[in-house]
């Protein structure tokens, strides 16, 4: 069995990895760490979770995780992880990041996230979307990608590998669990329902992986929508003036891409977020703009799980050897 | 394996049960019928069941699905349940009918449900409330509860137990799904968000299973809520003169009634639909009024699953020696 | 011109007497006190309010509220309202208080709301529910009644007043603006959606006001549901031996009772939060369980404005001899 | 009084019209029509509408409604529109249209509506867009815009005068309302909630509309969110080389545009769905992407109001020779 540590067990992405690993035939959750809850029983503060998990929230120094877990989940929110992962590594435990401190580069994060990265090492992180990196597989760090551009980069990333891509723009919109647990302003219900909250429409910073990872014109605008999860992405990809084809072309692009990707799902029609619901798919479908350059494309995710802690579970599969199913293998929960 | 068939495949309780068979570890799935999608596959029907079903919706007759099947799904509407169960009995399959026809003795559902009961025979099913009725290990035939009742008995059945209950007025509010998956006035999304529609205030038929079940006087009434799936009932308990307990005797009371019952989460607090969606649990929690001869305890199930298809798949256990978790051990879908 | 005074202009129903305030023919808001957004725009703090007010946020002593007004709103949170009562009557402005403060006798006050009345006279305000209490026309102080009390009282006064009514259980399902503009666990959109939440389940304050008002034995339970405005009011009533009727003669009794009442609107079947949504309506219907000594009666209002600011305006319609619908006549926002 | 005739009065937009008339102050509506409900009063079939409207649903000869009305609104479904027109303009009714039937030339409506245009005549309707087309003062014939188009062409106008736009992507998610009164799938509650609906990505007709009011290279995507009323568009607006522009600039362009126009209120954020909520408002935000050529504008309008009933009722206020304001003067339901 496989021992996973959790640090960050109480927000959403934490507590979306217990329930997972907790279906897991290979793992064991070895520790779950939370400064609030300490000493709590997981399944006290998290009912849902009754009577699955017998642990109680630890709030334990980092080399104890380390030698607890053979794979520690990093799910503390960004600028915090970096005070974990030196460690972590250091004692020969391999990591799992979900915040955005090991996505890019220290000098583009410093830039972008607009702080001082804690460490020292500029660490060759693999980027965890795991259908375009099956390189995770031999990685000990894994920096997994963010909810958008997971839903983002896989709508397109078999066009632009095509070389027929000019210009694309996400139009985003995602259920509110990915603003976390903590009440907000955006999160009040009578501000949200009835609603939908353009956000951060020109200065995400989850743009900077996504043109990391396709190196064509992106425009990124996110939105929250009265749903609790789920992200649909609408991608309206301009082509060049080479790039014109027929639907049949496009799938077999599409198709040919994804060939072997068991959680990417072709679809006929547009995507449904009912039907990725609590499950590690993404579904993609997309139509050609007739006498028109653009194509629409458009991608469905579970935020918490193809978005976070499926995604991030997917890795440790592969890094560990197993079928990247394990754990993760189930129908979506519609209606 | 437990062959098991499906008739009426394509409504929200048949689907339920294909999503919940697919994940059960002794079961396969050899018939779902549907005359409307005959010949269509399942999952393209239902695209959340991609790729994990590849059967075709068939339209064929009883006893083909009686001889193809261990156990027989019954998920048509009242009325139409009672034209396939004598055929499937008669040829030695098990059935398990979620509909209302063989939950009351003819003469009662004729009256109750105003239509001519069919089967020639009053067949002596068990009433499939699992943690009252362990003789569904035994029966044949197992009329599985209406999902209302299942909420609802589930939640005072310890205290009429005690013979200190008078009176009980269950108010139940519960989510659209249990209307069903065609379109209608009352599931049109303008007229239900910002909402909550009571219907059939004094008569609604669900309430004589309760009192079959309870003996005290027993009050109803439904509501829809603007949620998919749930049912959360709210039951005002007035006891006798004799009645008066602290809420330690209450705790022991339904501790000891609950003990070994494994899909029973007792509460501190009040239950959320948010902790059994998608699971089989019924969550219940109790709070007795100050001064008074009152007792709230109100109880939270999904009415797709402990209410409906979990309910029925805990009975097929039961009746083919599995454990009575096999299939339907997993936290609830939250947030 | 009356000249209005509004104590609390932030919370939901501060706002709500600002918004309807400023659709009233004879009232010219003449100041809009909070501290926290003392000397913002109303408008720039709540756009929906643009252009319609040009006001900022005042915070002043009491004493010049009063001079500045007619009539001042007390919108403040209970146990804040008594500290400008005094000095607002001392000074001969009238005054209509919509917190709990001058709804009950101080003895009351002090053992339900737990907390010390510091109002050192007993005032004999008028219990503002405006169709039982015709006297708010010659008072100088209105306690204006609880959201919930409001709804169930009108439901079931007539009946009370037959002198039929043995016991009366009202279930109630609010929208979550009731529980005010703060982002909380309760108002979090995952905590809400696809949820109905009980709480205060058998303690909650208002029960007071109901007992206050219908002498029979009543028990109430509230629950959140998900949807901004409106409150359903689910009553169970149930009649003494002598009080069993006909639906003409029920019918006869809401429709003699409730004759004049223009804000009452009897209903045909069971009244839709749709109907009352942005009015001062309340909407009331019923129906007799066969064969049984129960009648349910349901009845919506939107909870801030017959709930709250309407049913405050309403009063002081009367209290200054205007028409009673003046400022509030218009049909709901539906769907 | 204007007499005013409503044709297809028991729609969503049929049903906006009376309830916005009723409140004005210089209208009487004259007579209702709906074949399905005739001779029913149209406050028992809409009861938010009683007691404010004492008429039944009429079905009559459209010479009669000529007769009756100096003003006839049409609003039954496009390709009904034409059936009505030609005779109550020969009568000469003044007609506002809500349909698409008027607002294209008839060649071009013929091409993408996919039907024979039956009217004999070209007619020289004005386009309603009150902002953009004062000559409705003038008109005989309004062609009202569609509901996308109104909140899509508001939102970028003052930008394409200025000669800097390259391109236009229009994201618009609409409340499931624009769907009308008749459920559907896509109004059936379990699949919007928790959900958002993208349909005819590449091919909404409304697209025509864009540009013939625009000029520039405009490409439109619908979805349909979890609310009832109101429509969201972002639009990711591409200038050209000479285009950059500083946030002041151009604030002056949008405010100098806008500058009479007492229904476009310009935000310093990004607008909301509930500020507009049952108001004629059209709500306008922008950002300027930093190191791109990439602003992004944001409008909000009710789909209901100045996507539909009420922008007719600003056209009607302008023939007449009336206050535009007129009827529609009113803040925003929130929350």
């Amino acid at each position: 069995m496989i021992k996973a540590g959790i640090i960050g067990g109480a927000g959403y992405t934490g507590l979306e990895l217990v329930r997972l690993l907790l279906m897991h035939p290979e793992v064991k959750i070895s520790v779950v760490t939370s400064r609030r809850y300490k000493g709590k029983k997981v399944s006290d503060v998290n009912p849902h979770l009754f009577p699955f998990i017998e642990l109680e929230y630890e709030d334990v120094y980092t080399e104890e995780i380390a030698d607890r877990s053979d794979i520690a989940f990093v799910a503390v929110p960004h600028g915090s992880a970096m005070e974990y992962v030196p460690e972590l590594m250091a004692r020969g435990t391999r990591v799992i990041d979900l915040s955005a401190d090991y996505r890019l580069k220290k000098a583009d994060y410093e830039r972008i996230y607009k702080r001082e990265h804690k460490d020292r090492e500029e660490r060759d992180a693999v980027y965890g979307l795991t259908e375009l990196h099956p390189e995770v597989a031999d990685a000990d760090l894994v920096a997994n990608p963010g909810c958008y551009p997971t839903g983002a980069i896989l709508a397109v990333a078999p066009l632009v590998k095509e070389g027929i891509v000019k210009q694309v723009v996400f139009d985003s919109k995602s259920g509110i669990s990915g603003g976390g647990v903590e009440p907000s302003e955006r999160s009040h219900f009578p501000n949200l329902a009835e609603n939908i909250i353009p956000y951060e429409v020109t200065s995400h910073r989850h743009v900077a992986e996504m043109r990391n990872e396709l190196h064509v014109k992106v425009s990124f605008t996110p939105h929250v929508i009265p749903s609790i999860r789920g992200i649909l992405t609408t991608a309206h990809v301009f082509l060049d003036d080479s790039g014109l084809k027929t639907h049949a072309e496009l799938e077999g692009i599409y198709k040919q891409f994804y060939d072997d990707k068991i959680f990417i799902r072709l679809k006929r029609g547009t995507p449904s977020l009912s039907s990725v619901r609590g499950t590690n798919f993404c579904d993609i479908g997309f139509e050609i703009e007739e006498k028109s350059d653009r194509i629409v494309v458009v991608s469905a995710i579970d935020n918490l799980v193809k978005g976070g802690a499926g995604q991030a579970i997917q890795n440790m599969n592969l890094m560990f050897g197993l079928d990247e199913r394990e754990g993760l293998w189930s129908p979506g929960l519609a209606p």
